[in-house]
C-alpha cells in the first residue's frame, strides 16, 4: 500500500514548518531566537490561574460551545476595537469569530477563499506559517516587497500585472519577520488598489500593542469604512498567553454565514472555557498597564539584543534593522553561501538557534544573506551570551568552510 | 463584489449544519431530543474544576503546545487503549495525535486523504457533521446501509463495485443516529474487504463507553494488527464533557509526518492547558466508575424515553429501535410526507424538537420516513412530557396537513 497514492493534493503541498524545526534541533541547553513566543516570565500566570478558576465554575462552558465562540468575550472585542480607533461603524460582535489563535483564522479564511491556482498576494518576507496553510489549499503566491514603511503599492500593481488576485496577506505592525510597520499613507495606497483591482484584505495584526515608541497606526479594517473588504485578525498569543489559543477574525456580515459553516466542519468550536478564562482575565486586570509593562520589557530586549550583537558581530558583517516594537530583529550577513547550513551549525557547535531569512520569502532564490533575531523570549544576560556565541559560530563556520574570506 | 466569485469550490460545497438548526429553532422553553449532547448535570464539573485549578499553575501550559499535543495525556490514552484491548501492540504515544474534538480529527483526516472526486465509503445513515467535512473536500460518497449487526458488508462490495475508495467511515459502537453496533464477525469481514479493495478504515467510537447491556465489542484497529490500515478516533466528549473539546486519533506511524504538517497549517496546535485539565481529571478520578454511573444513568434515560414514545405514540404509527448504549433512539413514522416540515411544526407549535432521519442519509430521497430522538439530556419527567407533545404534535399535524388520513 503506497501512501502517497492516498494523500490528497494538499497533503502533498504541504511540508514541514522550519521554524518548528529549527526550534527542535537547539535542545534545553541552547540560547534561542529561533521562536516568536512570549517570554514566560511576562505570562500573566496568578491572573490567568484566577479567570480559568471563574470560568471552570460554569457548567455551561462544559456544553458543546456556540459556533462563534464565546459571546461576552466577543463584544469585548468588538468594544475594544471600537474603542482604540480600529474598527469601522458597522463592526459588532456578530461579525466576530474567536478561533484557535491566528493560525485558526489564517486557515478558515484559506478554506473559504482559496481555489487551487488562485493568485494571493503576500508581504515579502512574511509569516511562512501563513504560507503553509495558502500553498496547502494550492494557493500561487503572488510576492510585494516590503521597505521600512511597509509593502510597495507600486510593486504590488507590477506584480499582479493584469491578474485578479482574491487576498492580499499582510502584517501590518512590526511585521513577522522585518519588523517594518506599514505607514497610514502605504494603506490608503493599497485600499486604493484594492478596491481598484478587486482584492480582499487580510490584515494580521498580533504585534500592535508591542509598540516601544512612535505613534499607534491606523487599521486598514477602519479605513476602509463602508468599503467591506477587509479581515482583521487580532490574538491574545503575544500579549497574555500563546497556550489560551485564543485569536479572532472580524470581518464583513455578509461572509458570516460561509465563515461559520465552514467552520463548523472543521471542529465545531474550539473551547469556550479558555475563552471565558480570556474574559475573565480582561474583567479582572488592567490590560492597558499590562500591555505598558510589556512593551518596557520587550523593548529592554530588544535593546539588550541589538547592542550585543552590533558589539559582536557587526563588525563580522551583519546588519540589523531595528524594529520599532514586536518581537523580531531582521537583518543581513555577509559572505555566507548557506544561511541553513550556517544556522544548523550554530545550533549544533554553538548551541545558539536563529532562523535563515530565506524561509520568509515565498519565492526561492531570495533573501539568501538575511537573518532573523527573536528577541522576546531573551532576557539581557542570554542575548549577550547569545551574541557572543553567534560571534563565534561566524568565526568558526567561516574559519572552516571559507578559510579564504577574511571580511575584517 | 460578488462575494460567490471570491468562494473556494469548498466553500460553496458546505452548507449549514440541520442539526444546529434544528436545536436552535425549539428555543429555551422547548423539549428537545436534538442534541446528541451529554446532560449537563452528569458532567463532573467539581473534578474538572479541580483539574483545571492544577493544570492552570503550571506555566509551560501557557506557551505554544508541541503541534501533537499534551505528551502525559497521549501517554495515558495510549496505554488505556491498551488495556482495553483496542490497540495493536504496535501503538505507542506517538501514534496520537489530540485534537480540537472527534470533528477536528475528522476533519484532519479528509483534508489528508480527500481529493475532490474521491469515493468515500460510509454508512447509511451516518453521522451529518462527518459528511460535512468530507463534502467539504469535494468527496463523493458511497452509502453502505446499515442493519442491527452494523454495515452490510456484502453491500460495501456491491456499492463499491470496481472503484477505489480512500477510506470507509464508520462508527461502531450505538452508532449515531441509528443506535446499532457494528458485531465483529462484520469487522472480520470488512477489514478482509479493505485489504482486498485496498481502503483505509476510519473508526469513530466516541460511545463505547455507554454501553447499557451485552459485551463489549472488539475494535478494527486492534483486529487489524499488523496490517496497518485502520484510523482510530475517540474523544472524551460523549464521557467527560464536550466543552473540553478533547478527542483524539490513534494511526499507523507511517502517517504521523503527515498529519501533523497539516495539523500545523490548520491550528498550530489546540490548547494543552485543556488537555492538561483532562489528564489531571484522568488521575484524580476513577474514570471507571464515572463510565458505571454515566452508563447506569442514560440507560435510565434511555428506557424512560422507549416507555413514554411507546405509551404516547406508538399507535400513532412511531416504531423505535432500541439500542444497546449510546444517546439515540432511532425509529420510523408513518404517514409522514414531508418529515422536515412535521418537525418545524412540532418545534414552533408543540415545543418539542427532534431531527428527521433523512438527514443522516448520504443519498437524497432516503429515510423520509424515519427520526431520530436525542435520550441524554431528557430527565424521565421530560421525557414523558416530551413524548406527550410529540404525539400531541403528531396529531394536530395530521388533523391540519392530511385530515383524511387516520391511522387508529
Amino acid at each position: 500500500m503506497d501512501l502517497q497514492d492516498f494523500f490528497s493534493m494538499k497533503a502533498r503541498r504541504v511540508g514541514p514548518s522550519i521554524i518548528a524545526q529549527m526550534a527542535r534541533m537547539l535542545g534545553p541547553d541552547g540560547i534561542s531566537f529561533t521562536s516568536g513566543e512570549p517570554s514566560p516570565d511576562l505570562i500573566p500566570l496568578l491572573g490567568l490561574r484566577e479567570a480559568f478558576d471563574r470560568a471552570a465554575g460554569q457548567v455551561s462552558l462544559f456544553s458543546y460551545p456556540t459556533t462563534a465562540g464565546y459571546l461576552p468575550l466577543r463584544e469585548w472585542i468588538a468594544e475594544w476595537m471600537s474603542r482604540e480607533g480600529l474598527a469601522p461603524a458597522w463592526l459588532d460582535p456578530s461579525c466576530l469569530i474567536l478561533t484557535n489563535g491566528s493560525q485558526g483564522a489564517l486557515n478558515l479564511l484559506a478554506e473559504t477563499f482559496i481555489e487551487p491556482g488562485d493568485l494571493i498576494l503576500t508581504e515579502s518576507p512574511t509569516y511562512p506559517e501563513a504560507l503553509l496553510a495558502f500553498q496547502r489549499e494550492g494557493a500561487r503566491i503572488l510576492p510585494v516587497p516590503v521597505d521600512e514603511e511597509g509593502p510597495i503599492p507600486e510593486k504590488l500593481e507590477e506584480r499582479m500585472a493584469g491578474a485578479k488576485a482574491k487576498f492580499f496577506y499582510t502584517v501590518v505592525n512590526f511585521q513577522n519577520p522585518s519588523g517594518c510597520t506599514t505607514s497610514d499613507a502605504r494603506k490608503a495606497a493599497i485600499l486604493e488598489l484594492a478596491r481598484r483591482k478587486g482584492f480582499f484584505i487580510l490584515e494580521d495584526d498580533p504585534y500592535r500593542y508591542l509598540r516601544f515608541e512612535g505613534k499607534p497606526t491606523k487599521s486598514y479594517f477602519e479605513m476602509a469604512g463602508e468599503d467591506r473588504r477587509v479581515v482583521y485578525l487580532g490574538s491574545f498569543s503575544k500579549i497574555i498567553a500563546p497556550g489560551v489559543r485564543c485569536g479572532w477574525c472580524a470581518f464583513p456580515l455578509n461572509l458570516k454565514d460561509k465563515l461559520l459553516e465552514i467552520r463548523l466542519s472543521l471542529e465545531l468550536c474550539p473551547p469556550a472555557l479558555t475563552q471565558a478564562a480570556v474574559f475573565e482575565f480582561l474583567r479582572a486586570n488592567d490590560l492597558r498597564a499590562h500591555l505598558v509593562k510589556l512593551a518596557r520589557e520587550y523593548k529592554n530586549r530588544r535593546d539588550s539584543l541589538v547592542q550585543a550583537l552590533n558589539r559582536e558581530a557587526s563588525r563580522l558583517g551583519l546588519r540589523l534593522s531595528v524594529p520599532k516594537g514586536g518581537f523580531f530583529l531582521w537583518g543581513t550577513c555577509e559572505g555566507i553561501a548557506d544561511m541553513f547550513e550556517f544556522a544548523q551549525y550554530a545550533a549544533r557547535e554553538k548551541r545558539v538557534g536563529f532562523i535563515p531569512g530565506r524561509f520568509f520569502f515565498p519565492l526561492e532564490g531570495e533573501g539568501a544573506d538575511s537573518i532573523r533575531f527573536a528577541f522576546a523570549k531573551a532576557a539581557p544576560e542570554q542575548s549577550r551570551e547569545g551574541a557572543a556565541r553567534f560571534a563565534d559560530a561566524l568565526e568558526s563556520y567561516r574559519r572552516i568552510f571559507s578559510p579564504g574570506r577574511n571580511l575584517q
